[in-house]
């Protein structure tokens, strides 16, 4: 039995989707596990996970210009604005997608379909360095 | 330990819910595990996971209802528009809801709520074969 | 190899987060797990779990508002209405948030950031007693 974690950490600047497939991938790899599961987990509630489509660029484009609108910065609906107009927006858009990921491994890999990619998705303008945790249980 | 993976083939005949409890319970019985977890991971980045109420079937209408009006087929706002009006708004409705679940096993079932069913969310108007991987660890 | 589970019970009063970071954690050391998964699970389709800041308490009350503005009560949308014109909004409320959360075990705690704290999302008027299934597997 394997149970083993590793920390990532995903430097951004400014808000969008930053692929970290690859890295799930290898470390999963590195790790040996032929049946298992994969969890990705995000430690910050103002950046989230999501798994989309890694093809036409257009979608990670298109899927943030949705979240923008549905939950615009500096809403006047909001009153957690001293860490700026953003921050608020941030957390909400993390509630609406996904603080952890779980995904099955068969024969060594994680069983991503053909056009599906993980995602760190930031929701913030400044630059951040956010950590990611990948853990692997499975044989 | 137990450590056993199973790939569905879910059929769908445009939008709505397509239950999977009853083949994810049967599952978990098959391999025989009494204490663990159930992992259910949709392949796909235009239709995701929910669970919801298994009783009115007017819960499921109305949830595709909300969903079709939150996110409109055919909305200016999208660039990515090649595979048809209803594509993009499926990729949005995708990171609105799940594309992995995770259900505790107790005494060989999944502790599923008594009103609780695990459904396929189809997002497309077309006919697709969608593909569920079921997960089961535990002893 | 641990593979153990526990039910939460947490009252609810209304609409709101009810925080069960500390009983999560504590389960977590009493399994004496130092590496693997712990997996919260809610019960329900009328109340949902988050994962939010747990420092400034108006991002609770704003995360609220703007649910509470995204999906009214007494929507003329829904048909399911029977069990009072917050109980489809409910329901909605739980597909866009989480129904199941796996967090990383470390050296004997989750993974959780510095400023994340779990929190069951209950979203219907009416007291209830919300049941919650944490199982933690791992080494």
């Amino acid at each position: 039995m394997h149970n083993q974690s590793h920390q990532l950490t995903c430097p951004t600047q400014g808000p969008g989707l930053y692929e970290i497939t690859d890295r799930a991938v290898t470390f999963v790899r590195d790790v040996g596990v032929l049946n298992g599961v994969l969890t990705v987990y995000c430690r910050h509630t103002s950046a989230s996970l999501v798994i989309q489509e890694n093809a036409d660029p257009d979608v990670q484009r298109d899927l943030q210009a949705f979240f923008k609108r549905l939950v615009p910065d500096g809403d006047p609906l909001f009153c957690h604005t001293a860490e700026g107009p953003d921050d608020m927006p941030a957390h909400v858009k993390s509630a609406l997608t996904a603080t952890s990921l779980t995904i099955p491994i068969v024969e060594g890999a994680p069983t991503l379909g053909t056009w599906q990619g993980i995602y760190l998705f930031e929701h913030r303008q400044a630059p951040h360095k956010r950590q990611i945790i990948l853990q692997v249980t499975g044989t």
